[in-house]
This record gives structure tokens, sequence and C-alpha cells, in this order.
């Protein structure tokens, strides 16, 4: 039974300790240590996973070995390579854990057929996914319109916790600056 | 009856004659000339929209007044703002017509309605909104690790409609460049 999962649930569904067994009954509990890949580049992706505990980051190396942040994900957030997931194709991203964490991992087959026999959990997941829709789009704006200033201060104001969390190395790449270009701005804030 | 409407939702959802009937019946036609404007900045937005026809551009104007194309829409795809259509906030962006459209619009009331009560539907949306949230990871990695050429020359692999229906400009302003750093790129393509 995973508190955390039902009380992420409950913010978009009501449900029963009854109806929420079944539905747990289809998520695997999965632990992992600081620095160890939960998902590596070029193989194929099984899971989608929500995180009861710590913090991860995916990411995205080019042709040169530079690496780009995709993704951070932290308690009550889903993680994994969706493209691979969703498309059945292999990962073009490494997703690696910044801390110890504690994941509920879901397959595919278990996803569509938990959203098969419960309409609320296909409801849950169409919101959810509209939300994060919302949200990639909040940071295509971000990236086309705002200065590397804004885009730290953003960060900082919607996830104070994250900043604290992470280092500053970390959070350049996914601002897409440098990490002096970083320390400057975070000189002067 | 929208044909257009029915195939696509066939796309990922078997629907008999009989059961398109009450979802089509949420929807309700409407058409704009090219200039014309769908979703003005500052105001509510009580409508997502499929295209039947034409195109359509969602764009962001800055506090300098420079504008950032967020999103094309042609037939087959769907447009909005979705923040302000989910989160019932007003638009942040302008949706405007580059040719005559029509469009398929449905309420928030109405598209909770239809997805409540029709099992099928809430699981085209979920799907729908996945491979949504995809697209938008990959214009996100684009921004962040290619250059303004690989960007074009992805788009107009991916949508070589596209690039053959609209401007110049404008294809540069979705790309993040100068109309000049596209023209020397298109030059040499």
């Amino acid at each position: 039974m995973s508190f955390e999962l039902k009380a992420h649930l409950e913010e978009i569904i009501p449900l029963t300790d009854q109806e929420f067994e079944p539905i747990i009954a289809h998520f695997r509990l999965k632990k992992l240590k600081k620095h160890q890949y939960l998902i590596q580049e070029n193989e194929p992706v099984k899971n989608i996973y929500f995180v009861i505990k710590g913090l991860l980051k995916a990411t995205f190396t080019d042709a040169n070995g530079k690496e780009y942040i995709i993704q951070f994900a932290m308690e009550n957030w889903w993680i994994s390579d969706f493209r691979a997931f969703y498309s059945n194709v292999n990962s073009i991203t490494n997703i690696s854990c910044l801390e110890d964490v504690e994941l509920l991992a879901i397959t595919k087959e278990n996803l569509d057929k938990v959203c098969a026999e419960h309409h609320k959990m296909e409801h849950f997941f169409r919101v959810k996914n509209s939300f994060g829709y919302i949200a990639l789009q909040q940071r295509i704006l971000s990236l086309l319109s705002t200065s590397p200033r804004e885009r730290f201060e953003q960060l900082s104001q919607q996830y104070p916790q994250l900043t604290q969390r992470v280092s500053k190395t970390i959070i350049a790449a996914y601002l897409g600056i440098s990490r002096e270009t970083l320390s400057r701005l975070t000189a002067k804030v």
C-alpha cells in the first residue's frame, strides 16, 4: 500500500481503499541508490515511474558529448523516457538518480489494463497528461523568450526545493547555459 | 457529421456511426477567414479546437513586442491556449488564421462530459495527450541541443507541407531565429 500514490491520485480522482487495492497491485516497488541508472540510452523502456522519494534527472547527450537535462523528477512526479515507453522504441535519454530513490513502476501493459478496467484511472492520466503538456509548453515559451537570468528566477520560484537539492552544474545544464554564466547570475541574485 | 473527426478518432479508438453520433453532438462547427483571430491574449478560453481545414498559428508576444510562435495547427491537429482552457485563466497567447479555417469546437464542460460518458473518448484523449507531451519534449530537446540549420531541416522533414504553406518570416519565428539567418540557411540547403 502506497499512501503517496493514493494521495497523488486523489488530487484528481476520489478513491476508496477498496478501489485503490487492485490499482496498486499493478505497480512494483523499485529502489535505487544515488548515481545508479534507472534508464539507459539505446535500451527499450518497459515502465513509467512514480517517485515516492528522492530525485532523478533525465538527460540527453549530443554527438559532441554535451549533456542536456530534459527533466527532473522528485516526490510525486512521474518520470520515464516517455517516447520510448509509448512508441516502443529505444530510449534516447539516460535517467539517473541524484539521491537514493524509491519508485513505483508500471508497465505499458499494466497501465493500459488499469486504465481500461478503471475509467477513473483513464481520467486521472488524461488530466495528468494535459497538465504535463501545459508545463512543457511553458518551458518552450521560457526557452524561446526569456533570458538565462529570468529562467533561473522562474525555476527558483517554481521549485525552490529543486535549486537547493541539485548542484549548480546540473541547474546550468537544465537552463541551457554554462556553469560560469549561472555563477554570475546567482552571485547577483 | 464530420468524417474528418471520426477518422481522426478511429486512429486510436474503434467507433461505430451510432457511437459517434452523441459524441459529435458536443462539438460546434466554426469557420474563420485568413487573418481572423480564434483566441486573443488576456481573454478566457472556452474551447479546444480540432482543425478540419486550414492552418493557424499560436503566438506569444513578450514585453518588448517580439513575437514567438508556440504552435502551428493544420488538418487533424488540435489547438487552443491549453493552459487557459484547462486552468481557467486568461490566455497568454494569440491564435490567428494563416489560411481560411474550418474547426470543430468543444467546451471544457462538454469535453469532460463526453469523456465521462464514453470511456473510449477518455482513452482517446489520454493517448492523444501523451503523444502531445512527447512531441513537446522533442521540441525542447531540439531547442536545447540543435543548431538553427538542424531545426529547420527537422521541421522540413517532419512537416514538409508546413514549410510550403507558411512564410519564411513565420518559420523563422517558430525556430527562434531571425529572418536573415533563415534565408542564409535555406539558400544553402
